[in-house]
């Protein structure tokens, strides 16, 4: 044993024992980064999020109280492991509830009512169009002859020669347009035996030819349980991971599933990741992060729910941000953070499931949404079909409020996107007690103007304690607090009282649950630098959305439907978000939100081959507006970090609303 | 621990140790196979082949001295680990040279002069038919645009645009008709950068489309050493795999290289391979055995001879017996050896290296020769299309000697195949002192008449000692042994000497070379049984020619020509062939040794696209005669079971020739 290194040894609640030797100087966070311990860390280990809290059972660590830890849990042996550097052996306890980034899987059936109701409509807008469960697979059943002896032929070419007689294109010839799958030729000498020569047939009519069709499956005819066409539909946030799990045929989704970004510890933003992505192993380990830690058990845990096996699933569609998109490709991002700023690729064709170890059927094509640039990704483009805008002719803003925050505005004429620096904060990142929209979290919430005592909306069953605040449950309160004078235009604590606590720092918080009502012991506050970074993020959004009116020489009266997308949660109240000066003061029926728009849109190249096209072309059309090197953006962006902006008139009205 | 279970510590000369608990009953063979040690037992465990010597060096096993351990060896804790089972706690010694079927891997640059000659008339005879070098594999050097800011492409659609304007196929749709392969994408960031936009890209022509293309990999322009498009033919024997790498641009064969088949200690024969195969995990072993453990380091060790990586390998041909092809696919072959004998398939069309993990380009194409019947597969296929004797007018006999001899008869006209049970001692199998035609091996003899003293011809360097004998080395020393009055016409020792043997158990042997003059201190020589095993394999061929020729009521003299293919060795002595009644009483130069035909059918299918089509071709025209229900045949073999032949008529004036 090296002197200069120490022994780490995490024990995470939950999970089992791991432990590693530090090097010298190395902080509890890259060690546990190293050991492959999942340990939230949104700063990406600046020491400004204070998620990556861990217990020190044994041993001594560098560091003091802070805001994050004050004196008090730092006698229990409460630290930030990104500001702790062993300098003895230690034993750290790593928490199971890490915090709101980790990635806890969660299956959850057919998904919310509010959901279906969502999906509904874009099963009704895609019946419209002719788009409908046309997933290019289908089953046949046929009677294979049975085997002779001597010149007998082959299973293979029984099978190939009753599909080139029978099958859907009579005409094909077997030798060159029928490709064998190497799972279904494995299983095929039994199934034919098993089945008495009677199979049902999975077929794929294959992309890019006119006649070709491959074999992808057999079974035995009458097989019981009847074999499933099912798909998966992924939406790979920054934050949050999103899988539908579909019977193509029927268009019905089985099950959905959720699981915080593995990422998430190496950073909460996408300039982190693709820096780690840079360093040596990197890439292969943001990729694992995302596929091996986080996709791949969500299908083998959807699929389990949905009772099937995960060689069912035979067509795969990805919707995500371009430096998502390249991380689960195990492609270099480097060159979207560096002048000029360019992708790897926009498309990417076709890709093969076992290339990307998804764990599905090994020939099952996976679909990826196409980029129109560094900063606007599949996401958009896959959420901009779902929103349907393309379609209208009057004009429409579309806005996703994920880890950053991206907005399209057009109609059927012309598309136009840009991306905005919002940081991860409406998904609950960057926020002291943020965490996204799922069980225990503050969706909404009314404060008393005179008390100043809350009224809240939490996210579960009926008595489910408060954990923390998502995205509109933020929106809703500091939008509360100002509104009964609780914080100024700036953000700042300018009443006194039970529920507003100072630091020793010098900061304040306002206290949305004590300790004894949360859900985990730790009090719920909301403090003077989260509602900061709350302010620079609504200030984003509200500047694109000028600056991109601006360019069209259009004011915001223009617009007659605005789709609001993302992670932000269902419950957000769209006059909130007016009156913190997040969306420009329109008739609130002229705002919709439309849920997870991005695995919608993922959801619509699933069911329907036709809408993968369709999005490439609403990718290839879409006007990409560079808002940092924008004239007039900074400027913009300054006069929107207050509370609602700095200039009273765009919101006039409001306050009484 | 149970105690019903003894440990068994595997002490592997030049190899790690292993241990493993051997279940009640279990042969220490049995016990190697569980731990998975490389243990050769051609005869599958059944005592007979003498080929699972070990040395027990403490604890007791049972068993005691037989024919192949006699007592003196049993004193020095020599067994069979077939016949032993441990009684306590045992260490047992695992010779390093176990034998002659040890998967040792061999790279021996670019071949034997020999081997040059026929492949440069295989060359000629291909360029002849228009069919050389055209590996749907090319070199473009494109000028890629600069990144631009803003709207600018990413890499793929830059290099896309750029190849739709100036590649082979300028009318090429871009979004359709390219396949972008990963392995490329996830290289293009940095390559196009590194050679500053200039790069080298290689393309792949799509197989079954008019236009499409793949972009199979990429290279900055001027890199160096300059890229290679690398391709493999791969024959895979029951005993032994040879494998050429190929420069596909000009069709020079890089390095050669062979190993023994890694499924050897399941059993010799196909069929003992198949039962293994249908155990819990079998088909999983037997298809390890033979890519993990023998093709791709066989690959990583040729690619690293010839200096160039794995992943430039963009092409792959693979020739072998149905049986083989199964395994190597990972297919069930239970239904090759259980009435009506049918395989799962005949074609595979091409696959995706990726699938066989075979560790080259994961995109790499891979063809296997199509098989014809259960017992004529893909080597035939591929060895009749090497043998040229399809586009001949006049009348050809191709014979295979490889494990199991198999037969072709024919002209342009037609084409008749057969296979014969004549199981593994042309490649030594069942041959105590058997071995591969490598170094070491007695490839020809002659025998004085009067001393009965050998002079041997070895393969190998000047001073190397013999280890055991090849095909063409038993062929040589039975017809001596014959010639010279040592033996009778049924195989039995007549006369006695200092160099015949005569063990407790009533059997003699010829002592080829004594301990101390052997290359291994172990003598060699050929037993009774050893003689009646090859006796019984010349019969089969021999019977097999003559039902061929009488179901086309042909006499042998109807031929004009015999090709001899196969691991038989290329010393093989046409005059001591038909000496001993192998081979029909034909002028000595009807007879053509062609070496390894199956492996030169596959390197055909590798350098020339079409020659895969005519192989497939070749395929679905030969009749297949089933000679195990043929009516006759069994009395042309029990005939044929004698030297020369129970009809001496059929050899008349053959003894003094």
């Amino acid at each position: 044993m090296d002197d200069k290194q120490c022994k780490v040894l995490f024990k995470v609640e939950g999970g089992e024992d791991v432990s590693i030797f530090a090097s010298f100087g190395e902080s509890l966070l890259d060690a546990a980064k190293k050991a492959n311990v999942a340990l939230d860390a949104p700063c990406a280990g600046n020491g400004t999020c204070g998620k990556c809290r861990v217990k020190l059972l044994e041993g001594s660590v560098t560091g003091e109280p802070t805001r994050h830890i004050p004196a008090e849990e730092f006698a229990q042996g409460y630290r930030l492991a990104c500001a702790s550097v062993a300098v003895s052996d230690v034993v750290v306890q790593i928490p199971a509830q890490a915090g709101a980034y980790r990635s806890r899987i969660k299956v959850s059936g057919k998904g919310s009512v509010r959901e279906g109701k969502i999906f509904e409509n874009l099963r009704k807008e895609l019946r419209a169009m002719g788009l409908e469960k046309d997933s290019g697979l289908e089953f046949i059943n046929i009677e294979i002859e049975k085997p002779e002896g001597g010149n007998g032929m082959a299973d293979r070419e029984r099978l190939l020669r009753k599909i080139a007689l029978t099958g859907p294109e009579p005409e094909t010839s077997v030798e060159d347009n029928i490709n064998f799958s190497l799972h279904a030729l494995r299983k095929l000498p039994q199934t034919l035996r098993s089945g008495g020569g009677s199979l049902t047939v999975l077929l794929r009519r294959e992309p890019g030819t006119k006649t070709g069709i491959a074999i992808m499956d057999v079974f035995p005819a009458n097989a019981s349980p009847a074999p499933v066409i099912a798909g998966l539909a992924i939406d790979i946030g920054t934050t949050t991971v999103s899988v539908l799990l579909v019977d193509l045929l029927t268009g019905e989704i089985l099950t959905t599933g959720s699981a915080g970004n593995g990422q998430i510890r190496y950073g909460a933003d996408v300039i982190s990741r693709i820096i780690e992505s840079g360093r040596p192993g990197g890439l292969e380990r943001l990729r694992s992060a995302v596929t091996e830690e986080c996709v791949a058990p969500l299908i083998r845990d959807m699929s389990k729910a949905a009772g099937l096996l995960p060689e069912s699933i035979y067509r795969v569609t990805v919707a995500a941000n371009t430096t998502m998109t390249h991380l689960f490709m195990g492609v270099n991002p480097e060159y979207l953070r560096l002048e000029p700023y360019v992708p790897a690729f926009f498309e990417s064709g076709p890709l093969r499931s076992a290339d990307l170890n998804l764990g599905v059927h090994p020939d099952a094509e996976v679909l990826v949404a196409p980029a129109i640039g560094s900063y606007v990704g599949g996401d958009i483009t896959a959420g901009v079909f779902a929103s349907m805008l393309f379609k209208k002719e009057t004009l429409s803003l579309f806005i996703d409020l994920g880890t950053n925050g991206e907005l399209a505005l057009g109609n059927s004429e012309f598309l136009m996107s840009c991306a905005c620096s919002a940081g991860p904060a409406f998904e609950g990142g960057d926020i002291s007690c943020g965490m996204r929209a799922t069980d225990g979290a503050i969706e909404a919430c009314i404060v008393d103007a005179d008390t100043m005592e809350p009224a809240l909306t939490i996210i579960g069953a009926a008595d489910q304690k408060s954990a923390g605040l998502c995205g509109s449950g933020l929106i809703d309160l500091i939008g509360e607090l100002f509104r009964c004078g609780i914080i100024d235009a700036r953000g700042k604590f300018i009443r006194e009282g039970k529920r507003v606590r100072r630091d020793q720092w010098g900061g304040a918080s306002y206290v949305a649950a004590f300790a004894e009502d949360s859900a985990n012991g730790r009090e719920v506050a909301l403090s003077e630098a989260d509602i900061d970074n709350f302010i620079r993020a609504k200030g984003a959004i509200f500047s694109a959305i000028r600056t991109m009116l601006a360019v069209l020489d259009l004011g915001p009266e223009a617009i007659d439907d605005v789709y609001v997308a993302g992670g932000i949660g269902g419950g957000i109240n769209m006059r909130q978000a007016i009156r913190i000066g997040m969306f420009p003061n329109l008739p609130a029926e002229k705002y919709h939100y439309i849920g997870n728009s991005s695995l919608h849109g993922a959801y619509a190249m699933l069911t329907a081959r036709n809408a993968g096209a369709m999005i490439a072309k609403i990718g290839r059309g879409m006007t990409y507006l560079e808002l940092s090197t924008h004239p007039g953006y900074m400027d913009e962006f300054v006069a929107a970090c207050f509370l609602p902006h700095t200039n009273g008139d765009f919101f006039a009205g409001v306050e009484n609303g």
